[in-house]
């Protein structure tokens, strides 16, 4: 069929999905000489290669009846009990059971699920701004009814949103509001962590106006410095709080497994879902992590990978504070743990439109409006320091000035 | 939240996704005794675990930076450059490139990103009768509006399916019909294969009509006697023809790979619907696969698994001549190939009805209610001959009979 026709035949979805940034610059970033700060993608030196080959070669051989057969579309029970184990042993989360947990296909598809069940066309949902790709993308393929909560230092402006929320409730229309989603530690892209009082806060609001807190937390593990604030999951109530949660940061991501906790009849909803969208994720890689977490301490491995992190982070904060701090009204983020710095520059630069410019530097970045619904973040960027070399986060920071100065002096 | 309020909270696609009653029913055929017809699972003595433990050990070792990271939303460059050659080899189609191909989690993934990228609420498709549940479930929860044909011996009436199109074009609205959906070979369900004819028939109307057909061929290799049929892809053009394929049948279901052929501009759609449903599938099965392609002959291993499913379905048949046949008013389909026969029962028997009668008697068998959309197919049942042994294929017929003459004997 000739394109036009094809436009006709696609539906509203198809229409709003749009391709990621993130994963077309991937084929930038392999690329000789390039220097990527784009992907959150973890250093694959940390993965436990060793004994994963060993594991999955034990399982195919003797547990080949489940791990090359259909899972349930719950997911492996193995899996979902050494994860309870490991929230209660980490988080201090207790009283779950199985049913409260459906592992999937890394946390895009909990988001997904989730937009299933709740987002219809009408449907109105909090997100923060900046806010993470996924997300952004996995609810605005079924709404575009969002409130846009501006992000602090210390996480998202709750005044902001009860005010927000005060105003549906005049209208009416609290009916239609969803959830407030939030990724808790060390957001993605802004590398913030929630508040305790504003953890307490938001909880109130969910209390006070019946809604879901939808909280995404993939890094919460990855701390390098200063003390674990509680999930909101626990200083909260399963009926309110749905906890996402990943072992592709933690692990890695070749295996694609996520879980959501939260409340049974939610639970047994995305497992329909799930049903409908894939039948069930890959028995292998679920049984392959559920052995593997029964083996070996997950957290104390981690250590060393913690450890080679922190010190990226620090060359990173490093080399900003003596190069990109010569570039007037340039202020970052300092995480105390994730991925992620959040870079803002000068109002006169756009990094999207800067990345033509960077690609040629051989320096790579993900422009900052990539994770705005609502069309603001043009002059910042994320940057990531996980992937590359200590060398290579200098170096990059030196080109990433470069090509500022050249943007500026070229745009006047 | 109490469940009104959880109920208000739904969005109408949760409110209308049911439980898969085949993955209800996998609970039960573990109790010990139990004989299943049920699912469609193979069986795990054809899995060839020895080679899978070997490749995944290896790949994990020696390729851990491509098989424990994050793959390319298209899939392994690698799987899907063996997959072109194997649809090449296997089926004589040709004159395709990476660009054509999206993998996925499973047919079912595939299904769903179809429902994505087509269907609006008001859109409208054309399904068979009985139709593949996966599919159903997958295209109902986006759309209510079918075109259930009903399926013949030799596949979907496609005089039904023509007047139904030239009724749609008379009142203007064929800009809302996607596509027309079948099962080309050995139906899940029923056991059929669309004629050359039928298959040349609907290619007609696609061109006619402008339409897709999507095209699913999970059984097509599993052919036990008789020719095959060139898939209606071959016979077809990419632009109106998109092909649906699985390793789940004729590797083993656990690593989830499915496959999309199609044309580049919609599998370009499907690859964005894909990165907002779960980012990529897992690397480790997609190149598990892949090297397994490139080490091994798959079809002259598949067919040791063909002359046991063969001598299974012959049993089966054998069973239902000399026993089932007693039953008066019931007839069944004699399969080519696959994985199923499709039972007509007499009318006053209600399959879904009876199911709890089976379950007392240890024979399990899927109720043909689930397979329509349009509430018909209740005196039917869908049996699978491949996982229980040539002695319970025997013994579970005998229990059917019984169960059925019980039920009769008892609804009068």
């Amino acid at each position: 069929m000739e394109n036009n026709k094809i436009e006709k035949k696609l539906s509203k979805m198809a229409k709003r999905v749009k391709s990621s940034i993130i994963r077309e610059l991937l084929k930038y970033s392999t690329q000789p000489d390039m220097i990527s700060f784009g992907g959150g993608v973890p250093d694959p030196e940390t993965f436990p290669r060793h004994e994963l080959a060993k594991i999955s070669s034990e399982i195919i051989e003797k547990e080949y009846k489940v791990a090359l057969q259909y899972s349930t579309t719950e997911g492996d029970p193995i899996l979902r009990e050494e994860y309870l184990k490991l929230l209660k042993r980490r988080y201090g989360i207790d009283g779950l059971s199985l049913d409260n947990i459906l592992l999937t296909s890394g946390s895009q598809q909990a988001l997904d699920l989730i937009g299933r069940i709740f987002l219809d066309e009408d449907s109105i949902c909090a997100v923060s701004s900046p806010v993470y790709l996924g997300a952004a993308s996995a609810f605005s393929i079924r709404t575009q009814r969002f409130i846009n909560v501006p992000l602090e230092d210390d996480g998202m402006d709750v005044d902001f949103l009860e005010k927000q929320l005060k105003d549906l409730d005049k209208k009416g229309l609290m009916n239609k509001f969803k959830f407030t989603y939030v990724v808790s530690n060390f957001h993605n892209p802004a590398g913030v962590t929630i508040s305790l009082e504003k953890r307490k806060k938001l909880l109130e609001l969910a209390w006070k106006y019946d809604f879901y807190i939808v909280e995404d937390d993939p890094y919460g593990s990855l701390r390098y410095e200063g003390e674990h604030i509680p999930n909101i999951f626990k200083l909260g109530d399963i009926e309110h709080v749905i906890l996402l949660n990943t072992f592709s940061k933690i692990l890695c991501p070749g295996l694609r497994i996520g879980a959501v906790i939260g409340d049974k009849s939610i639970v047994r909803k995305l497992v329909m879902a799930k049903q409908s969208a894939d039948l069930c994720s890959p028995a292998l890689t679920q049984r392959l992590v559920g052995r593997y977490l029964q083996r070996y301490d997950i957290f104390e491995r981690l250590s060393k990978t913690l450890e080679l992190y922190r010190s990226k982070l620090t060359t990173m904060m490093n080399a900003f504070e003596e190069y990109l701090s010569e570039i007037k009204g340039t202020k970052w983020t300092k995480p105390q743990g994730g991925l992620f710095s959040w870079v803002k520059l000068p109002e006169n630069v756009d990094t999207m439109d800067m990345l033509e410019l960077a690609k040629e530097k051989k320096i790579l970045y993900i422009p900052g409006e990539v994770f705005h619904i609502d069309g603001k973040g043009k002059n910042y960027m994320r940057v990531s320091f996980c992937l590359p070399t200590q060398e290579q986060i200098v170096e990059g920071t030196k080109r990433l000035v470069q090509v500022i100065q050249e943007y500026q002096a070229k745009s006047g």
